[in-house]
């Protein structure tokens, strides 16, 4: 039972790395500000490109830098990497092993960019070549898939970004994290309930935006991760692009969709597909009128500002995956084919 | 039959495109010029969103530009937006009607950088607002589903390249890309047969990697919008970070794998679904390597340069889901809950 236990340490994970890395990214900082940076250039695989999402929202909207998510192979197989020159080059990974990301890194290098590791292994190949290290401190992660690393990796981006804002005030809500997740966390009888209602379900949909369009990824990843159900991800607007067409009457729509900027769009699509479509909605939210419209609702604390929502709204998540992979008679621990550490070129 | 005669339009629209539009697209270049451009900053929504991916491999690898995919909602309704100088920023959209992606290309004015549209109507808002404009001149698309005005904004993406890295061979490459589309559409009737052995299928995976990550992503999309197959895309090296647990024997994988710099990659992870997991392979490819360990194969021509073969590889998609539509009983010019424009903030 390492996942479940891996999900109820992230309170005290995430205090943790607030505390003791809040100094490093500081002088990070700091040292940055030398730098002429027009843009990010981030590269991670898997749930870190899920954080990277984040970092795409939050540094854009709160740091106003524009950022680009790397594709790799361009740097690795390609060997043609576009020119990286006044960019700042961030790597996410928890192992900081994949060649393919090291590439991005060491490309940053060779151009004279500043780079920026994020990982839980400061003595990897990564935190060797990138000039500036974020250690999430997350400690040993023994299930394959990735919880306690993604919401570390998603809590050094916020605190990142406070920093680099000097916002005492943004500062103020990141302490205020752990306790949410707490509080969260005493969900777990009622989603170990309800998630015995999806037992025969092959497949669904994920849907956030926003800020919370990483969460819509992270989950999707984990149901396919641990339970084997086809779940796809997508932004409210991207969804309404095409994809709808596949919910028909009972076809089971997660949506997570906090109080914030783009609550009222999503809450209109929300509404269209419990009326319109007749789709089986399980909701997680602060407002009372999406949680309303749903089968299954998960209601997460209500003062939480929506840059922050998603270190909390993934929580319920990977409780409602662990729950449903147990459900359905799977090993939580080890899912079939998959590794922990993944090298792709 | 709007959705099938579209598709057998592209030939003659590729070629009146590549007639048409080289001296505009000349003009823009030269004028781009005398512009800092650091990275490129590109907004799109579904399909033309696809279309971005396969810039973002092409203008990286052939004219070492850096690329930003776009996140609307920071514009629209977070207002909020990155800070795009030194950026050339770019709209993608066959109506030119959605709100979000012309607000990206407002903001992108306000910041003093040059401007591009890349549409199928130039007198749209979005045509109005950029400072340069490509019209892909597909002509009027009926079908919901997008087929000519996608290969036509990826020939539009192609000749830009070309015209910028002022390389004559790519240039006569280009000009022989009608003539391998033409040479797929006679692949019809065996598309058509084989698309009855998947009547039952109810979900997939779609994987491409390098310049066909955007063939992975577009054959998904139709697939969702014409068959209401729930199919889910993959680069490689993301579906093995995780999704690719949700294979189990018989399970249905679609893959494009042309020559190229990523097709050792491909065929491993091929060989690997075939042996290991036994899964359902059709197989887009013009080497026999990948084609023979397929249930179904599809050849396309042997002498397609790497990255031109997402215009090529992609038809054969659309034959696919078009025949596939219809053994499944389904309306292929009015798939359920679409409109032709979305409208999305």
């Amino acid at each position: 039972m390492a996942l479940k236990s891996e999900i109820f340490e992230q309170p005290s994970v995430l205090e943790r790395l607030l505390a003791s890395q809040k100094e490093n990214i500081e002088n990070i900082v700091r040292k940055l500000r030398q730098y002429d940076i027009w843009f990010l250039f981030l590269a991670a695989r898997g749930t870190s490109d899920h954080a990277g999402i984040y970092a795409q929202y939050l540094w854009g909207a709160n740091n106003q830098l524009p950022m680009a998510l790397a594709t790799p192979s361009l740097f690795s197989i390609y060997a043609k990497p576009p020119n990286l020159q006044n960019a700042l080059v961030v790597g996410v990974s928890q192992s900081g092993q994949s060649p393919d990301i090291i590439s991005v890194v060491e490309e940053g290098n060779r151009r004279g960019c500043p780079t920026l590791a994020i990982t839980n292994t400061p003595s990897s190949p990564l935190a060797e070549v990138a000039d500036f290290v974020i250690d999430i401190k997350a400690g040993k992660e023994t299930a394959v898939a990735a919880t306690k690393t993604y919401t570390a990796q998603l809590m050094a981006i916020a605190m990142f970004s406070a920093i680099m804002k000097q916002d005492t005030a943004q500062w103020s809500a990141l302490a205020r994290v752990p306790a949410w997740v707490q509080q969260v966390l005493m969900l777990d009888d009622a989603i170990a309930q309800s998630a015995q209602r999806y037992r025969y379900m092959d497949q669904c949909v994920v849907l956030g935006r926003g800020y919370n369009y990483a969460t819509a990824y992270e989950w999707a990843l984990k149901l396919k991760e641990l339970t084997y159900v086809m779940a796809d991800s997508y932004s409210s607007a991207d969804f309404q692009h095409g994809p709808i067409a596949v919910v028909e009457s009972g076809y089971p729509v997660l949506a997570v969709s906090p109080r914030g900027a783009v609550f009222d769009g999503m809450l209109k699509l929300i509404q269209r597909l419990a009326n319109e479509y007749k789709a089986e909605l399980l909701v997680v939210s602060n407002q009372e009128e999406a949680l309303q419209l749903a089968q299954v609702s998960i209601a997460i604390p209500d003062d939480i500002p929506e840059w922050l929502t998603p270190l909390v709204s993934i929580v319920p998540a990977q409780l409602y995956c662990n729950y449903l992979a147990l459900a359905k008679g799977y090993d939580t621990d080890a899912p079939r084919g998959l590794h922990k550490v993944t090298e792709t070129l």
